[in-house]
């Protein structure tokens, strides 16, 4: 069943094809575990949870922000992930993934009517360049929340795939450009994490 | 594992517990399916999808609204699961729930430092009163997933639990408080949900 024989707009219809396309977000499963260890996390979850940790610790950003847009980049930001599936952070194909997943924002955003499309487009795209200070401290949490997952799980996803200390850092020093208050705690995490074991240095 | 041991101030443990607890919405499964009918939905993901569809058809706001306001709301509003457990529309004590669902607020919001409690119970109660024009327009998301996801699924809900066309209106008529365009709309997709056999006058 779908939405296009109902008596109704086009615009309408396009909205409403774009609400069940983007809902395969949900099958879209993460390399790191739900913070109770039960199993892997899902885009749309990890999506919920940063928008929430975005607001939580908002008083960390090293400059102002409009925390709606910050919402709004989280929202959608692996929404492209329906086509070009999950990239690990730590891979050695992220410049690959980067055309899949333009590639995959055209075609879902592009669902909907062209000032729809732009909308969503240039958020999506501000959100990847990263140089607005709202890009800059969405990506703070989308960071984040796999590095507490980690820490939470015992270093579940670093053990798995042999994730050092070093990589960490090369991987999200971004944080720092954002919040010094979130990576100083995030630097004293790790240390934690390699005094117990979790991690290797 | 948890935050508690890592030398870090009192206010962000709490932020980080919190961070914690709330996670659990992801095991709270609703009533509804999945657009594409393969498994229950749960919160976290019901939460995202609404968020979403509120900055997509927030064109159909019989008034103007605060954004960030309400994708603020539908983050939260569901937190109170966790406790209160997942309360249908169409049961019978939607009030005794209420009350479980505010005691579940003052304790998951009260693992926060006192101002960022105060902030989330706002939100949360501003949500449920249902007056502000941001808390009517965010309600109206609540209550039209369910409504999509069952004619998407040809009324899978709506036929375990025999809700009837009548029911329905009588349970989501406040959409109509909030978008004519909206609710125009859910009386067009009912009637042709009557039409196909999906749900019963």
């Amino acid at each position: 069943m779908n939405f296009d024989e109902l008596n109704i707009n086009d615009r309408l219809k396009k909205q409403l094809r774009f609400i069940n396309e983007i809902d395969r977000v949900k099958q879209i499963f993460r390399k790191s575990r739900l913070f109770d260890n039960s199993r892997f996390e899902n885009d749309a979850e990890h999506s919920w949870t940063i928008c929430i940790m975005s607001c939580l610790l908002g008083e960390y950003a090293d400059f102002h922000i409009d925390a709606g847009k910050v919402f709004l980049m989280l929202l959608i930001h692996d929404i492209v992930e329906i086509d070009a599936g999950d990239t690990f952070l730590y891979s050695q194909n992220r410049a690959d993934a980067y055309n899949n997943e333009a590639a995959a924002a055209e075609r879902i955003f592009g669902i909907l009517d062209t000032d729809q499309k732009n909308f969503f487009m240039d958020i999506w795209n501000e959100f990847e360049e990263g140089q607005t200070c709202e890009a800059r401290f969405a990506k703070v949490f989308d960071r984040l929340e796999p590095l507490l997952q980690n820490y939470i799980t015992e270093g579940f996803t670093w053990k798995k795939f042999g994730i050092t200390y070093d990589m960490i850092i090369e991987k999200n020093i971004q944080i720092r450009d954002a919040s010094e208050k979130i990576w100083d705690f995030v630097l004293v995490m790790l240390d934690d994490a390699v005094t117990r074991g979790f991690l290797k240095r």
